[in-house]
């Protein structure tokens, strides 16, 4: 491999790049961000080996496009304008119909390659990028037959190598199930935070009773606003199908406390329990 | 020390057991379970030194009771009746005003302590019992001038050789609190859970599309239907208020979106970042 551009030097791209370095020590990793500070920092870091902007994108091997999913809207078809034909372009967006009807009718629609990787933490920025992050994790992959053929395989041969699950879906399906397993999420715990801030004055109060249950439910919590907020406009409708019913099973749960039907209650929470056999799956 | 009684031999009974041995190898362990396959678990994995039964609770230097907290209101007074007037009994229940209230005129009301050590996992039973689970955790402790002075002292210095902090609380204050940092959190977990799994018929989808937030998220919803039930009863005034406040954030949230005022939902997410240094705290 030759040359990698990573747009969008954070915790997703510059994953990536710290992965592919280590798989290819001969390829060179340029960086491009809208945050100078964020490339001088993923250089000094080692993430990066070079910064560089989109002119010296026609000599890319792979393109990565990780930035929040209304910039990738707008630099997308940019990043294709510029590539050559044996360019391979990949994002890793949290939501995949927008962009995939974005650049739908361009030109260079055989370069592109919509991808979600299912992996992150709540850090952000080049300083949480890790080695290891796409390690068994899955990778949606959306739209492969609209990819070159050499070029799809380029990109599964990296994900394969990186040590990733491949999974195929359409984009529509893809935002309307993420949409409960990460978009919700990530509401639910926003929200319990919120919940509990506002009620407390005094943090000492809640410092010091919450415990690890409290602190793995609100998580995601700490997540970075300028990520999430463009995923939950692209994914409105789909997010807002998922609130209403979570807020219904949270007013059903209420009901039936109200109405002392603890039974109930319980047959709630033991139906629920089944979820152990799911995770088991993924941690 | 001598003879530790411990009443409900799972995770929380069972790992006050392990580190008491382990602080104290001269002293004997005994169970008292309703389970009778808890009890035999517990003796072959060494939890417990002996069966026993109330009757033996005269020999007792500490009665640690670790059961569900509707099953507590009815056996804590059993074990007064039972003990020595050197004995100090105390319970680990998340709720505490209620138990408070059940033993107040008891004439052994001064060899309780009640208690409440922020600790545990999302696993129950022997089995889940483990060394140094209280190591470094928050123990409230209620109505601490109720118990003899020499009684608090023996149980303060276990908790302090168990590596706990103590906080003071009064159990209306202890309950109210509670509600916002651990029983809203299960419930959410709870629910989140069950929306998903009502949502996706084919649960392959789920497996494959879920990630470690979504993991982290809905951890509780593991937890035992059997000691969750009792707490939510016993607790209900202010878990409701808890969830009543969650409904109306997650309302307004969705309202935010559906008016596409999404620099209201960024300015949301932002403000609750700030759980970041709460969390720093307790992990």
């Amino acid at each position: 491999m030759n040359n990698i551009f990573i747009i969008g030097v954070g915790l997703i791209g510059g994953s990536f790049a710290l992965d592919i370095k280590a798989l290819h020590p001969e390829c060179k990793v340029f960086g491009i961000d809208t945050t100078e500070a964020h490339l001088e920092e993923a250089l000094q870091l080692g993430v990066i080996d070079e910064k560089a902007n989109f002119e010296d994108l026609n000599k890319a091997e792979i393109v990565i496009i990780a930035i929040p999913v209304d910039a990738t809207l707008e630099v997308l078809p940019k990043v294709l304008d510029h590539i050559s034909d044996d360019t391979i372009v990949f994002d890793a967006g949290s939501t995949k119909e927008d962009i995939c009807d974005k650049v739908r009718n361009h030109p260079k629609r055989r370069n592109y390659l919509a991808v979600h990787p299912i992996a992150g933490t709540e850090h952000s920025g080049p300083k949480a990028a890790i080695h290891g992050l796409y390690k068994n994790k899955t990778n949606i992959i959306c739209e492969v037959e609209e990819t070159a053929f050499k070029l799809q395989e380029k990109a599964l041969k990296l994900f394969s190598d990186l040590g990733m699950r491949i999974r195929y879906m359409n984009p529509k399906a893809h935002d309307k199930h993420i949409a409960y397993v990460s978009h919700l999420s990530h509401i639910s715990a926003f929200m319990l935070g919120k919940t509990v801030i506002d009620k407390e004055r005094n943090e000492r109060d809640i410092f010091d009773m919450a415990g690890s249950g409290f602190a793995s439910t609100v998580r995601l919590a700490k997540s970075s606003p300028a990520m999430w907020t463009p995923i939950f406009k692209q994914n409105k409708t789909n997010v807002i199908e998922t609130l209403d019913e979570y807020i219904d099973n949270l007013k059903h749960f209420k009901q039936l406390m109200e109405d002392n039907d603890f039974e109930a209650v319980y047959n709630e929470m033991e139906k629920t329990n089944h979820i152990k056999d799911i995770l088991n799956g993924i941690q």
